[in-house]
């Protein structure tokens, strides 16, 4: 899949094995980031990597920000190369983030490879060029928008995401469906259990169906200044789950938390029946099984405080997009607390 | 004047007061970074800002960091526009670098307007998009491209220079009236003591022909990797005098040094005579008469060294633009240490 961009034109491909790496690794120019998680599982199949032209990062949330961003740099600056240098990254949402940043603001932006080793980042973030750090209590404050060159997807890695990691990828995989339309749900009801017990043969194409969804909505939109935003669907309330939780709720799941309450708050206005949010919640339901959830990230003021520090909040009413009476996907900038608080007690019923 | 970017069509105008600025302040999106020197020279004509919309910065190459800008960036979010906020910055190419790298970044990039008050951010920086921001020993070993969405230049600033800031962007205006061919170099022979004795009227053409000769190169290669490389002409041993000078030498008389040094290796390699070069090299000593150089700052080892470390070296043979032949430039990744000894003994033989 190629996907245009104002930067460049980037590659998505499906590998079966590391040997791409293994042939980067060969370039002096490659300096290599692993989510040293993958490196410890992956090492047989990894290559030996040269000392100086490897960073092991402890790919956790605490660790996006410019601190991490600037010990990468440091390394790098001793390559010869300098805005030659050709950065690899592999892991997941969080190892792109940060490698997302270093190749945007290192010399002014070099190449830069990245191979997605999550659900998450293979469905969903690693098209559209977002790069994300957390600055204090901010979450995705700093950041830009520069595509890698090259994207390859191994989807055999994700056999060693935990539950949680998986689930949460499928987060976003049913989000992309559901907003696609009546098709896109009734086709994610059908295949659940079967992307539940990992059937990647399945999983590769609502992959590459997630993928050319989002592709026409970041080409046309690369800034995200009008119609991306759509694919924030869920997004201002699973932002604010995650926020609360501390991040023990996970991006795809906290979405999925997101898409149950923006439908209570469609079933309220009377956009879509209690049928239709019914079918979205018992797929949700499912990916979401795995996680104990505590009444206290329900809670509405602390929803509400996290949904106003969001920077797609820009003004002092709450703004939230929805599926409408066409079950079509429409902004709403009026939303209020009481249809929040509605949606936050719908939640609680169903957990 | 407009500018065509991959992010956006950009405007620079020319204007007679800071009324533009007042207008601006009465948008309650707008933040301002104001070099303080200009805020305390100009405050009679500056608007009353809200002081929560204020950032007074003292603009000098070592608050050219990543902590100043986050400490921008941190007082942004207590707006409630947040992405939506528009950064209106005030000052020369430290403030212009400082704000670029914090519009870029920031929300993943917001609306920036930009008013350059020093004659080398008015000629050259302003536009193009470069940010850049110092790390460690590193100079602009940060950066990106992000160009403003306005750009307003007020010439009238320019009499609060002080001369060595003033003649810095005479060097280079000197620059691209060198590079745009030998109907440059005569046209700029014939005004030099005109724009010295600080006639804007004359200044603002030379700004204005500046700009354009620089937008046709950003034009079509905004992300530097071609033809833009170009306009680095004297710039591979200009930066190497900044940073040997450990700054005092300013950026365009650094420039105008380069200039000198990289036609005595035109001169050395046969591309140009001594005639041509002496031409120049006249115009050159007359904007740099205001400074005091130091022997040190020219010792070929240092010099090198710093060379090694430009982000725009990127193996290990030495890189610099040279005019060649047939008054063009070139690009020439074999410059010997010996040749760069010889330049370096002529400067010293002229000052």
């Amino acid at each position: 899949m190629l996907i245009h961009s104002r930067f460049k034109e980037y590659s998505v491909d499906f590998i079966n094995s590391f040997e791409k790496v293994e042939e980067l690794a060969k370039d002096k120019t490659t300096y290599f980031v692993v989510d040293n998680v993958v490196y410890n599982l992956y090492r047989q199949q990894l290559p030996n990597f040269d000392n100086d032209r490897l960073y092991l990062l402890h790919a956790v949330e605490a660790n996006k920000t410019i601190d991490t961003v600037l010990s990468i740099c440091e390394k790098m600056t001793e390559m010869v190369s300098k805005r030659n240098t050709h950065l690899v990254s592999i892991g997941g949402g969080i190892t792109q983030d940060i490698t997302g940043f270093v190749a945007t603001n290192l010399y002014r932006g070099i190449k830069w490879t990245f191979f997605p080793t999550t659900l998450l980042a293979a469905c969903d973030s690693c098209i559209g060029g977002k790069s994300s750090l957390n600055y204090k209590g901010f979450k995705n404050l700093l950041g830009s928008f520069y595509p890698p060159d090259a994207i390859y997807i191994l989807p055999n890695v994700f056999k060693t995401l935990s539950t949680k990691d998986y689930c949460s990828g499928l987060g976003e995989v049913v989000k992309f469906n559901i907003i696609a339309g009546d098709n896109g749900l009734g086709k994610i009801e059908q295949t659940i259990d079967c992307l539940l017990n990992h059937d990647y043969k399945v999983l590769s194409e609502f992959i590459v169906s997630s993928l050319k969804f989002k592709k026409k909505f970041v080409e046309e939109d690369e800034f995200d200044k009008g119609i991306r935003i759509l694919l924030n669907f869920a997004h201002t309330f699973g932002h604010a789950f995650e926020v609360v939780s501390n991040y023990e709720i996970p991006h795809g799941s906290a979405v999925a938390l997101g898409m149950i309450t923006a439908n209570d708050i469609s079933v309220q206005r009377g956009f879509i029946g209690t049928a239709y949010a019914k079918r979205i919640e018992n797929v949700c339901e499912k990916i979401l099984s795995n996680i104990a959830l505590k009444k206290e990230w329900f809670e509405l003021d602390n929803i509400v405080t996290a949904i106003k520090k969001d920077k797609k909040q820009t003004d002092n009413m709450i703004k939230a997009v929805l599926i409408n009476s066409n079950h079509k996907l429409g902004v709403y900038g009026d939303i209020k607390a009481t249809e929040i608080q509605k949606g936050l007690e719908h939640l609680l019923q169903v957990f």
